[in-house]
């Protein structure tokens, strides 16, 4: 990795659902197992066919994707605009971390899941294997710099390393990180170790 | 100006409409004038009591607030976010800057105007006095790079600076833009004059 630098391809995540299998069965009936549309990059994740209307104070959205498999706790993620519309305040939280965060109603063709918790804005982070980190000189939970250039050039500072065997080298971020760095799907952006640019404002 | 590095407040700008009297017109009827609803920062723009519909191929975004006064030509600000719910592949383009830009249909309570251009993503940018332009020894289309602290900590580079009598000092950037960034109106951004973060990646 010369000079501490490398390129990394970028995966927007558009607002997403992951259910427990209790809500699943809440929103699609009893026993009910969720359809593949399509994998994703990371190892067995999945983009279900179904879809799910996520309600708030304010708004509703329809036909947000189902991602798979089922997980032990049901987390909804959307972008701050996606917050807005809805009029819930998600705090922006690493996956799974979902203690204090607010809810929401999710509606299915079968029933309705009233969530007490779960909403949240995904925090930006980069996926990688153990040979990748390897490579790059980094672990687990290190926070690196990233670089998206461009006709709207950003830079995005203290993105968190997540490194596991079943991950494939991916940015992550939301479609505000994306749209605010005019970022599309499968873009390459520069991860840069050392974090120099937050040294001139220091 | 120690280190090059100033302060400015953020105006963050929802999407919103200029019109031209003819188009005010056939949206609102013949001889119509805008009523203000409140003073924008920068001085003699007003936000209107009046807003319409932006439509594009595929959505329909209700309640566009309108900001006068009337301008030479119709000109409908987005984010890249609107973009893809309308359906327009609005390109990030200075004010006024508008050949070659997509058009939209716009509805009003009288009647609608079909837009053959005028539909852009603003690019972000700084205005200022001459007399803060003096204090930070920059001039009228320089560029500069403002970096946003906080909990999803940013750098926008190549921000334009716009320098005339009647503006105030202000970062104006869209919603996409402040989302990245979590950055509310009136918050303070750091402009730093060189582009030292850009060398890195160089």
């Amino acid at each position: 990795m010369k000079k501490g630098i490398m390129q990394v391809p970028a995966g927007v995540s558009n607002r997403h659902v992951h259910l427990s299998q209790e809500d699943l069965e809440k929103l699609f009936g009893a026993g009910y197992e969720l359809t593949k549309l399509k994998d994703l990059s990371q190892q067995g994740e999945f983009a279900a066919r179904e879809t799910v209307s996520v309600i708030g104070p304010k708004g509703i959205i329809e036909g947000v994707r189902i991602l798979g498999p089922v997980r032990k706790e049901t987390q909804v993620e959307i972008s701050r605009t996606d917050g807005f519309r809805l009029g819930i305040d998600a705090p922006v939280r690493q996956s799974g971390h979902l203690e204090g965060t607010p809810g929401c109603l999710l509606v299915g063709p079968k029933g309705v899941a009233v969530l007490e918790k779960g909403v949240i804005v995904a925090a930006i982070h980069i996926h990688m294997s153990p040979s990748d980190a390897q490579k790059a000189n980094l672990k687990d939970g290190d926070k690196v710099t990233v670089f998206i250039g461009g006709q709207r050039p950003v830079t995005f500072h203290e993105v968190l390393v997540r490194v596991h065997p079943r991950f494939r080298l991916e940015l992550h971020l939301d479609t505000d990180e994306a749209n605010a760095a005019w970022l599309n799907n499968g873009d390459k952006v520069w991860m840069v170790k050392d974090q120099q640019s937050l040294s001139m404002v220091g």
